[in-house]
């Protein structure tokens, strides 16, 4: 294996995304010999001991990184949050009951379509009418349903919910794109899940953090590997895991904590920013597309004011090293991923190139 | 990252197991640095070109590999082949319909439990009489049922269909523990699939392969993460696939290719074989634990004929640097499980030990 030279890339991929450097030293050490055992990562039994000790720590880490309460249980299961969509219903949703959802974008609409399939469903909230550009506000939960359901960051539209909906009934909420960048209450959800290829590791595991006395009291049948109760009582082995992806979920997870935890990372997240969206807000050729009291500190979408400029501002970027800042293929325009790994240096890179792109063309 | 130090293991782990040491090498460069874009293999985008070619490659090498017919489809899905289990019924047994299963173990159990989740299940041959120790022949396949399904190879028991059954119906069969090692006729099948964590890759991916007009015709509505027409009409990329597993299991593919492909692949299976099980018919100490003419050429269980010699024998094993043969938990006894990978100085190691542990105490 060739000596580390790393081109220097600015990764704003928006998932699989950033992580941090030591981890991809970590784990490729680990694809060659695991822990001094002679033996790859990669070929040792879920079964053994060092692996279920990987994964025991994967789930102390979740709970502690969030402050969960001690009952609560953590699983990885294969399949990204879009199984989760299909397998929140069938756990939540009582045979003839009800599930009550909000919709802020892409991933809620999926969700939404998966709850849809199972019962009764009823969207208490949606921005749709503004192209999902916001956070909707002051709306009711019925208290009647049996769940209520919230995205709580959109990947795709960079907007965010900045505080919680009060809930009179047991509430999920898809983290995918923000666990982990600030501290939540995990008392006040019955499940927070989340595909790991953003915050937490790379793709192929998907976390399920959960209250096990809230299943189980549906009244539906459900295949052992649909049941987060049955995953739960088997430790998140009751099939072969994604042992790699768990692996390097698990050293992401050690990386936040000597980070200082998940409140120190949203004091560091805060700062990064702020530095861009100042610039979106100073700079009169680019503009913001969100609402700005909902905006993603995860996700900053913008355009240019003037979209023929486009292909001058991409050579610039690219030129700068910068990668994945596109507006997904949906939406056009730019999108800049600020994962938790993602250096302050590579936002101000983008800043610097934005301020001498306006010079230029302002 | 350290120099490469790999202490001499002799890994016969039953899965997650040995992969070829050049696939390690090369999967850890690449979580260091990506065919050279200054990127990890880890967070690059599913959607980047790069990554879109190594799964045009991957599917590809699994119809060339095994000689598919050019209109059958591979997807690499997470979950493992136990939520395989559950979307067989769903995708290939009608509302209203019947499904059909040989019971060869553990693995064809579980199977057939979740096909009884979705609706009436015929099981029309089974081992379980003589715990799992042979394999069915003889028996009819009942011409009005909408598929059959069965394990080709039963990585518990150490038994593998040396024949496959001729069947009036569309063919199901999952081959986690023994595709790649040998050819088959795809067109016989209505769908293949298999966990990748024996010949094909790392743990986190699951392959399909199919033949999509075979799709369709159950009148079930699917949730689309479950429906195999979805994700094979989307290219294994309806939703964020496991990038890193669906990598190395190209690598792995790659190396089965230079080896000469699945027939070459074969013949040193077949090798290794008869030279673990020459040494268990010809040592009194040793019995092998199935019917002779139904063995695994991946998995040999045996046992010692005097169950009290096993701390002396396993102290001798592991001695040798051998990993991973005890039998699974719920048996006892050994297991060698001779994966593709597995090179033959690694049998003829256990071999050896046999010889002496028979000189010692036969």
């Amino acid at each position: 294996m060739s000596h580390i030279t790393k081109v220097k890339v600015h990764n704003y991929s928006a998932g699989p995304c950033i992580l941090p450097q030591e981890v991809f030293e970590q784990a490729a050490q680990a694809v060659l010999d695991f822990e001094g055992s002679g033996l790859s990562i990669l070929e040792i039994s879920h079964r053994s001991k060092p692996f279920e000790a990987v994964m025991a720590k994967a789930q102390s880490l979740v709970k502690e990184l969030l402050g969960a309460p001690e009952h609560y249980q953590v699983v990885f299961l294969g399949g990204g949050a879009s199984l989760g969509f299909h397998m929140v219903p069938l756990n939540y949703m009582k045979v003839g009951g009800k599930s009550a959802y909000a919709n802020t974008g892409e991933w809620a609409t999926r969700a939404i379509k998966e709850s849809k399939l199972v019962g009764d469903t009823v969207v208490v909230a949606s921005s749709e009418d503004k192209n999902f550009s916001y956070i909707p506000k002051g709306f009711d939960i019925p208290a009647d349903a049996d769940y209520f359901h919230f995205t709580s960051n959109n990947t795709i539209f960079g907007t965010q919910w900045k505080q919680f909906p009060k809930s009179p009934i047991p509430v999920v909420c898809d983290m995918s794109s923000d666990i982990f960048s600030r501290p939540v209450n995990v008392a006040d959800f019955a499940l927070i899940y989340g595909g790991a290829q953003k915050n937490m590791g790379p793709a192929g595991a998907t976390v399920y953090l959960f209250d096990p006395e809230r299943l189980g009291a549906t009244g539906r049948k459900l295949s052992p590997m649909l049941d987060l109760k049955n995953h739960g009582a088997k430790e998140s082995m009751y099939n072969t895991p994604p042992v790699f992806a768990v692996y390097v979920s698990m050293l992401t997870m050690e990386w936040m904590k000597r980070m200082g935890g998940v409140a120190a990372i949203e004091k560091r997240n805060a700062v990064r920013a702020k530095l861009l969206y100042d610039a979106i807000d100073r700079l009169p050729v680019f503009r913001g597309t969100t609402a700005v009291e909902d905006r993603s500190v995860m996700n900053a979408t913008f355009v240019l004011t003037d979209a023929a400029l486009e292909p001058t501002f991409d050579a610039l970027w690219k030129e700068a090293g910068i990668s994945g800042i596109r507006g997904h293929r949906s939406l056009g325009g730019y999108r800049a991923s600020m994962y938790n790994a993602l250096p302050i240096e590579s936002v101000q890179v983008l800043v610097d190139l934005m301020e001498e792109f306006a010079r230029k063309h302002g």
